[in-house]
């Protein structure tokens, strides 16, 4: 049987969690809910690997380099959302199915938070349940995969 | 052991679901859906509640019944989503978590579609996924809610 | 042989004609111009039902029900014309020739009324001949319809 | 001597008046105030009436009505002050004095709170003054119709 | 008895009708359509001149000749509609009834189509039947100067 | 007992009351508004001053001293409601309940005039109601001191 | 001693003068206007040519023929003057000074009138005025010219 | 016979005329001006005054105390053109024709002094001629009045 | 052997070329290039034709005739590149490849020449390289017909 | 050797300081800072004289008496920063360097107070030190002068 | 004889090239564009080294290093041309030409496309040839260079 | 006793310092100023380190390894001022005191550089000073420290 694989992409700062901001993120740092996530992957029979940077350029190479090696993707883009349209022709690029994922509702942010210039060629979006998210949007992917 | 109850809500033209542009939303009907989602709610121990309307006013009058009836929303308000700011009073107003729910992906449409006024008052944000996003919404709220 | 259904939707307001801004819209009743459009309308072998409601909810069950009921709709949005998109949505639902109508020339008036959101999915339009407008747009609806 | 008759309409969400971000609107119910703003009202020889709804065109419908059973409405419109083009054509349709009046000050909230569609067509606006906006309003009305 | 005159103005790349994005416009020339129009008219008791130009002057020219030679003008004016002001005035100008008509839904099309220069100085607008738009115009213009 | 003492400032060009524009202002002098409007104050045991002026900067070092000399004021600022930030950051300063008052709905005339820049920072509005404004917004404040 | 050479260029509609709209431009024709001019400017030893059109192109034509003959240009541009790029490239091109003049006071008008693609290239602007627009426009010009 | 009575208004930084950008504005002072103007006015049998401010409530009280003393007034608002809308209903107020009058082309400079807030409310605009313009606005005035 | 055909169109004020702002589009005359342009379309067995323009009627007339006379054209639109929405329906109207040329590079020029109405129906855009802006258009064109 | 002359302004509501938004500016009054910067002015041999008014004609009509005596400008403007042109003009007129100063961060509050009118004339910005932000500005109008 | 050094620049995704959207791209990988260009270079006596990254820093550091080592730059800066002020800014610090290239007509696609922060600092813009694009840029270049 | 410590940062391009735009920025290098920046620093008893990069990751990485290293930063982020929300929410993340610093004033440049996404989560701005903008950061860093 083949096995699921899905690969998890945090963004910039993200590496930050559980230091930065712990009134709007939470205090566990984002290893500790990787760990978690794998684990809750893996009862699923679903292979996670995962990549934080807070470089666009090898967050793009990154998406290259999934083409070919797994079936889908969970993207925190992070600040990224907003404005790098390179990671969109991205994620068109390789044409896997990519969730657009946020630990915030974005939307009850700063205004230039409400926009996604990643959003419309991603399949979907899950937003604004904290670490709950990761779980939500690995879910939603499964299910799209017909696991 | 108090049951969970969540309250699925429906605005306008879902109920034409199979019969209304099923290229994008399938051929199911909405009753398909929602029988298939009261029984997954069962096996976690919800108790699942349904609603749909065309009407904003009713929409509102449900919202606010809810307050003492259940212990979260998800809802799909079709295309309330854009401009009632009426509904979003309403959330406001009832303080329950409400999880805005679509089943396409509503950035990847008419640009009009790619704002929500009642974004920034929901817990989160569910898109993208077809009929699987109630479930995935469905269980981002018992997440929340910590059942 | 088949009869050719049409149904005339009124909405907001347009129940005050006769009694409300008589210098814009004539001192006629809606009944008065209803009647007379209904006998037009047998003389060309179309029947033609018709529907007023100061509620979208109503509005837009309306336009669902006429899926299976009528060949055609001529619509007179009144001040939905402006921001409905659940009128949009409905339209789009149900596939069939909708005609959006006015009796004034909304583009002659306040800027806000300049836009519609309805137009883009409505087969064409007629506006700005006053009460003639119903007899110009249940013409070209005939015509469309190939009757 | 002929009685004075005001109508007080209360929109959307308003009913929920004491329940409701009672920090920005005050713990007394709807009726609370509306019971003490009618016994003010007497005191004046003025009749008021009043009638609540979370329905555009339920509330579109009881304006028209009020076209010849009043002299004048106090409105508080809530949300649709903000979007509702169709409350506004009924307003303009009626032809009675209308005062527009909110609660909590538009001005210093959300963005979209800042416009009113339905001000450009009122009497004149009162807004800010929490329950006594009603009584302003109202003193307002009278003073205009010259009771 | 006194002939009603209608002159039917067509704007730029109308020429190209029957050969021109056909899948839009239809295959039929605007020679045909004209002719069969104006057979139309002729059993109405009108008499139809139509004038075709790519050229803004000679179609603001035109215009102004029609002052004293026709009761009434049926223009499609193409692309001018966006932007030609100088067609505007020259409307305004000659005081004569002028229905702006268009053979496809421009409200469908490109976002810079859903703005007309010309409507707010026209009689009314009729767009979106194709070929039918002519003799719905012409139809309203008729009624209009109540032949 | 304490008196309450109230301020009413009006900004640039009120001074030409009762000779500009009166058809939109009406006929009285600022000063026959005022006399009368402190008559009615002394009625309510509040002992009301005035000001006039047409410059910002006096304006606002009238706010600063009324700090420590006043319970409120009443301010018609005039056309400096729509760009001095300056006054607006007087309010601000001075911390005092603020009654934004207008003559004429100001909503109901040019575009530029919809926006107040000043609203957001004041206790209230009251717009529309002719001399009648400042009795009306005298009584809100009135009203809000619980005199 | 040699002759200072104008050229007075009136763009579309304005051969409507006399005609079109008395009460904002009045009943004088263009040609009366012309003859006067052309006798006021003989006075002061100037030559005046004019030349009208309703077509971009020959004004355009027009400008650049004027390169070589004339010593200024008090235009009229019409409507031209708010989109016409094509004239604002022409008057760059010859060099020459090129006064824009209005018969109305385009600022008090419509909104679309208020901007001038053509008066950044112009030597300067004199509007409002009605028929003294072209005399006071022909007086610039010569003191511009230090005739 | 009546004589004629002009007022000269200089808003803004024009008393550093001569000192003041010069490349700009030219070497001359304000005074030099206004004294060669006076001696024009003179011959046209025209008595003209001037007042210069740099005070936006000083300019308000001045054009108030023209209403009686005057028959038009040349404005070179300054800066003001841009924002005061005091100015704007100080000229309403008074009734007067005024002519606003620009040294320099100020379409031709910074984008955001394209905009005057005054022009819709003035007579006429003469602007770009340097100190011409004050010439030209003068006579313009006069041919107004008629003298 | 067929022979390729390529139309060189060039819009307002082209005509100027060599006499017009030299600084920026150079001193030779558009005739000294055409003339080289078609001895170098020669030497690639390219026959050449050309025209220029000011009328925007006549270059839409041009480009209807091209549908059947030649394989491609090379468009230098002059400022009709900004509003001609005319020419732009020439274009698709009859489905030649044309390339949008520029002398000059418009994104380094006024704001508003950075948009171009044309380009999203033109084969490609070249821009900027003064006269060898057409030598690297026809050398693209070329390319594009595979010559 | 001559003495370096430096000019403090201080605009609108700066006379409040200590007593204004303390949370926002600090409990020390002007006066206290202004003494505590001249004496640190003295140490490095400069002339500090200072200025406070809440009038734009005032703080224009200082800045021009500084063309001669003073070698460079501290200017806290106030609310002014955001739209008075009267005083840009007043700055680019007088030709010395200008430090725009800022107690707070202004792009940290109130969007309206991102933008300056102000800054693209002066030297530079030094902005959101809190009364630091004088002794910074003070330094580095000093080091612009080579004191 | 000194040889010409041309740098072609790719950035982002385009090393997806041949596996990315063939449909729009075409199905050939960069590697073998690059070789064909370079055999293309060398018969015109030019040496063409190329870079793709998918990293702004590094296209950066690239043009930085190209300032001694190239005569002239072909760039796709893929997404980047729509928001990398960095690399415009670095554009400008080398002072080399560059030459804007893009397979595609960014005009045709979506809106955001529309716009380059590139392209005002570039020698010139190619677009929309697909491969040829390259060839075309690069004789664009050498003619430009004078080679 | 601590020593207090600050990190200099410099963004994209900056290493071009005294090559790029010297009109601009001058001709000393990024080295010059800041060997000249840390011997001042270390007279003050503050260490100086710095960084300079082109790459928005690395700056981020950079911003983020501060957090436990320094007491402040000065940051020139050169052009990603304008666009990088990433860089944003490193400053925020890691809650140091951060000087938004510019060599020239961003405000009298082009439009888009008027913007800082930055500056609303910066302790404050200090931009125009040339070189001197770093030695006066610098000093305001040190003043906020209470070194």
């Amino acid at each position: 049987m083949k096995v699921t694989r899905v690969l998890l992409i945090n963004g910039p700062n993200l590496n930050l969690l559980g230091t930065r901001e712990p009134e709007v993120y939470g205090y566990e740092t984002l290893q500790d809910i990787v760990d978690e996530l794998r684990s809750y992957a893996v009862a699923k029979d679903v292979e996670l690997s995962d990549f934080q940077t807070n470089s666009e350029g090898d967050l793009i190479t990154k998406i290259h380099e999934a083409r070919t090696t797994v079936d889908g993707i969970v993207l925190n883009p992070g600040a990224f959302t907003h404005y790098s349209i390179a990671i969109r022709d991205a994620i068109t690029g390789v044409g896997l199915p990519v969730i657009e994922t946020h630990l915030s509702n974005i939307h009850a942010r700063e205004p230039f938070r409400d926009t996604s210039v990643l959003a419309p060629v991603c399949l979907g979006v899950v937003a604004g349940f904290g670490r709950n998210s990761y779980f939500v949007a690995l879910d939603a992917l499964i299910r799209h995969l017909g696991v």
